[in-house]
C-alpha cells in the first residue's frame, strides 16, 4: 500500500521502518528533515512537505507528541487533513485526548476519509522489533483495509470498537493503570525498605508469584535501583497522559480517585524538581515522604 | 518430620493433607474437631488438644484466621507457646500483624523455640496442590531445617530476611498491592465501560499486553462479570489486611496514599451493605459512582 | 456613571439594582428579555441588544453562568469587547477561569480598554443588601475608578493584585476551601451520627467555638438537616469551579489533593443521581458510605 | 467540692489554677513533682502520691498525654481507679481514644464511681482565662453535680451525650475538622502565591467574609508566616490525635477520606524531618510540592 508517515520520533522512526520492511511504498516526513534522512537508505522516499507525502497516499499513519502537534500538523488549515485523497485512511497512533480523537474522527468523515485511532503500547525497542500492541477502533471497513499496516507495526492488534475514541480511552487508561502500577509499588518498596527488606529481593518475589507482568518488572527494577535520570517516559509525559485520563472521565462523569491521586503525586514530583526524571521517580517521592535512608 | 498442625479452614486442610503426603508424621487440631477427622483417614492423627498435637513435635504449623485466634490458641497461657518442647520450631504461616508477630518471636526465643514466619500467597486449590508461594522470615538456620516442610507447602519458597516480622510485612504489602490492582481496575473499568468499551474486551487487552499477570486476570474477570456475592475474600477480610499493612506502615512512620484510599473504599462497600462480599465489589463501587448503567 | 450591566441571573439582578439605587445611570441586558424588564420599573434603562448597552458606557459590568456564557457574549465577534468605547472598563465579576481571564485581559488592552476581574462573594440576598465581598484585581487606576461601582455592590472589596486572573483564582480557591468545609463535615458527622450524636447539637458546638464562621453555619445546618434536594449551589456548578481551581492549579503545576478528593465526591454525586442538588448532598454520599440509618 | 487534679502540663496547670481560684479545695499531683509546687502558694494542696491525692476527693479530673499515660495513672492495678471513693466523678478531660474511655466508663461503673469524658478545645492561655470550650457526656446526674467543675474550666460547656465516649468522638472529630483546615489552607496558599498573590492579604480576604472563624485565623497566620519551628501542637500529635479519629471511625465502619489524606500528609511530615514542628508545617509541604519558591 501507499503509506505516508508523519512523526519520527523515537516511536516513529521504527514504526516506519517496520512498514517499509513489510514491504509497503513508504512516504516519510518529520519537522527536523535530519530524523527522516536516514530512512531514506532503508527504503521510504522522504517528502519535502507533509502535503507531499500525503497528497498520493492510500493510506496516512501519524505518530505525534501531543494534541498541539497533531493540530498544528493535522487539523490546522492547509493540514494533513486538507490534503488527504478521498477515501483515504488515516490511522492516527498517537496518544491524544478523546475530544481531539472525535472532532479528527468528524472533521475527516466530512471530507470522505476514514479515521481510526490505533494507539500503541510498548517501547522504541518493541517498536523496532515489531512488538508493539495495538488498541484500535473505527469503522469496521476502514479497520479491516488498515490491517496490513497495523499487523506490520504490532504483534497483536486488538479492535476495540467502532468509534475511534474508544481507542484513544483504551490507552489513555493503559497508562493510567501504569501509573497507579508505579505509585502502589513506590508506596509498599518504601514500606518495606523501612522493614529492612531488599527491594530487589522484593521484586523478585512479587514477579514471580501474583505479580508476574512486565509492568512490575519493568517499575519495580526501576524503583529498586532508584536510578530516574534517564527517562524512558518522563514526569511531565506521564503528568499529561493522566490528566487526559481524567479529562476523559469527567466528560462521562466517572470518578477516578487513584488517577487522581496519581496525578498529585506526579505533580508533587515536578514541583520537587523531576519534571524531565523517570515518571518512576514517584518511588523516590515515596521513600523521601516515608523517610527512607 | 513430627509435625503438628493447627488450623484447618480452607487453608489449613489442603495444607495440612500435603503435608501428609510429603511423608511427614502430622497430628492435626482444629478448634472445630468435625473438620480434623477426615485427614485421619488420609494418614494424619487427630489431636484432642493443641497441647497433645504439640507436646512431641519437633515442628508446629499454624495457619488461623487473625491475631485474635492466634492470641487465643497460641500465646495465651497454656497455649501452643507453653506446650512445645525446646528446640522445636513454630511455622507461622497466618496473615498477622507485624506487631504480634514481632512478640511470638520473643516469646518463643525466650522459651528456647524457633519462631519463623512463613505466610503464603494463593488460594485453596493452590494450597491443594501445592503451589502456594511462601514468604518466610527467621533465624537462618531455623529456616534451613523447616525447608522441606515450606517446599512441602509451596511451589516456590522467599526468604526475605532473618526477622520474622519482615515476611509479615512482605504478605501484607502484598495484599495491598492486590488491593490497588482491583481499586485501579475498578476505576478503569467503569470509564471504559462508559465510552461502550466492552469490559471482558478490555481485560483480553490488559492482559495480553504489559497487565499479563494472574491478579490482572483474576480480577479483571471479576470486576467484568460484576459477580460479587460468592467471595473468595471478603470486603471484611480485605479490610482486615489493609489496616494491617496501614498499622506496620504507621509503625515505621510510612504514608502510604493508595492504602489510605482503598482502606475508604473498602469500608464504603461496608456501609453499602457489601461486607461480605468478594472486595472485587469494589468494582461496584467504580461503577455506581461513575454511574455505569 | 454610565454603566452596562450584562447578563441578569440570580446575582445579576439584585446586583444590577444596587447600581441603580446607588445613582448610577444604568442600562441593562439579558439574554431572555423578560429577566430585564422588572429593572425598568426601577430605574434602569433596557437595551435591545448588548451591542446597543455597552456602545456608551463608561463601565460595564458582567455577571454571566461560565466560560461559555462569558466567551459567547464577551469574547466572539460582535461581541461586548468589540462594541466597548475606547477607555471603558470591563468589570467581570463571573467565575471563570484563570484562562479566559487572562484572554479577556490581552484582547481588552489591545483595544485600549480596561479590564478588571471582581467575583464576588455570597448568595442573592447578600446582593440584594449590598453585602457581598468583592475580590478584585487589575490596573491599579482602573480598579481606583471603577471603586464607587464595586463599593455599591458589596460591603466589602479586596484589592489582591494587579493581574486581572488574580482575582480569579481567589474566588476559585474560596470555592475550593468551601467545598472542602462541606466534605470534611460531611465525614465528621456521618462518624459523630454513628456514635448516637445528634448532628444539629454537633453543629452547635462546632460553631460556637473554633468553627464560629458562617460557612460552617450553613453547610453544618443543610448536612445536619439532609435536605439536599433545593439547591443554592448545585452539584453541577460545584464541580465545575473546583474543576477551574484545578486547572489554574495544573497551570502552575501546584498539586492539591484535598481539591482533587473533592472533585472526585462531587462526580460521585453526579453518578448516584444528585447532579442538580446542592453541593452539601456530599453529606448524604459520606452517609451512605458509612452505613448510617 | 474536693476535688483532686492529676496532670499538670501546659494544660493541667492553668486548668487546676482555675478551680482553686473558683473556691474548690483542690489537691495536686504530677509524675515530676516541681511541676505542682508552684501551685501550692496558690492555695492548692500537694499530694505525695495520686493515691494520696485521690482517697479523700469527691471529683478527681485527669488531664494526661495519651492513652498510655491515663493507662499508666488511672487504669493500671493500684492506678486511680482503684483509690478514688465509691461514689466520686473521674472527669477525664484527656484527649484519648473512644476504645479507652469506654473501657474506663465500665470499669468505673464496676467501683461505684461515675465516669464522664469531658475533653476541652482550646490552647494554654484559654486554660488560663477560663475560656475554654468543654464538650462534656456522661451520666446526666453525674454531669450536674460536676458543672460547677466543668464551668470554672471553660466558658461553655456543652453536653453532648450520655455514653462518656461520645465527647471523645467530638473532640477527635473537632480535631479532624482542624486537620483539614490546615490542609486545605495550605494548598489554597500554595495555588495562590504562585499567581503572585500575598499569602498574608489572602488570609485577610478569607478571614473577613466566609471564613471569619479563630481556626481560618490561627492556621492562615501560622502558614503565611511559614515559621513551624516553635509548635503549639506538634506534627506528632497531630498524628496521634488523627489516627484516633480514624481507629474510632473504623470501629464503626465509617470511611474518612479527607482524615485518611491529612493522616497521610502529615506521615510525610514526619518522614521529611517535621515530627517535631507545629502541624501548620503542612504548610510548608504544600508549598514543596508546588515548587513554590
Amino acid at each position: 500500500m501507499k503509506v505516508a508517515f508523519i512523526g519520527l520520533g523515537n516511536m516513529g522512526t521504527p514504526m516506519a521502518r517496520r512498514l517499509v520492511k513489510a514491504g509497503h511504498e513508504v512516504t516519510v516526513w518529520n519537522r527536523t528533515r535530519a530524523k527522516a534522512e536516514p530512512l531514506r537508505s532503508e527504503g521510504a522516499k522522504v517528502a519535502d512537505s507533509y502535503a507531499e507525502a500525503v497528497s498520493q497516499a492510500e493510506v496516512v499513519v501519524t505518530m505525534l507528541a501531543d494534541d498541539a502537534a497533531v493540530q498544528a500538523t493535522v487539523q490546522a488549515a492547509g493540514g494533513v487533513i486538507d490534503k488527504l485523497p478521498k477515501g483515504a485512511i488515516h490511522i492516527s497512533t498517537s496518544t491524544i485526548s478523546v475530544d481531539l480523537s472525535g472532532k479528527l474522527h468528524e472533521e475527516h468523515r466530512r471530507r470522505g476519509h476514514h479515521y481510526i485511532a490505533a494507539p500503541v503500547f510498548g517501547r522504541p525497542e518493541a517498536a523496532d522489533a515489531g512488538k508493539l500492541f495495538v488498541a484500535v477502533a473505527g469503522d469496521q471497513a476502514a479497520v479491516e483495509r488498515a490491517r496490513p499496516i497495523l499487523e506490520a507495526l504490532g504483534q497483536r492488534v486488538f479492535v476495540v470498537g467502532e468509534k475511534p475514541e474508544m481507542a484513544n480511552v483504551v490507552k489513555l487508561s493503559g497508562n493510567f493503570l501504569i501509573a497507579s502500577v508505579i505509585e502502589s509499588l513506590a508506596e509498599a518498596i518504601a514500606l518495606t525498605r523501612k522493614y529492612g527488606i531488599d527491594p530487589h529481593e522484593y521484586i523478585e518475589v512479587l514477579t514471580n508469584t501474583l505479580f508476574a507482568a512486565p509492568v512490575y518488572k519493568t517499575y519495580g527494577g526501576l524503583i529498586a535501583e532508584a536510578k530516574h535520570e534517564q527517562a524512558g517516559f518522563t514526569v511531565r509525559l506521564g503528568l499529561k497522559d493522566i490528566r487526559l485520563a481524567l479529562s476523559a472521565a469527567e466528560e462521562v462523569d466517572a470518578p477516578m480517585p487513584v488517577a487522581s491521586l496519581v496525578r498529585d503525586r506526579l505533580l508533587a514530583g515536578v514541583g520537587r524538581g523531576f519534571a524531565k526524571h523517570d515518571w518512576s521517580v514517584l518511588g523516590r517521592l515515596a521513600a523521601e515522604d516515608a523517610g527512607v535512608k
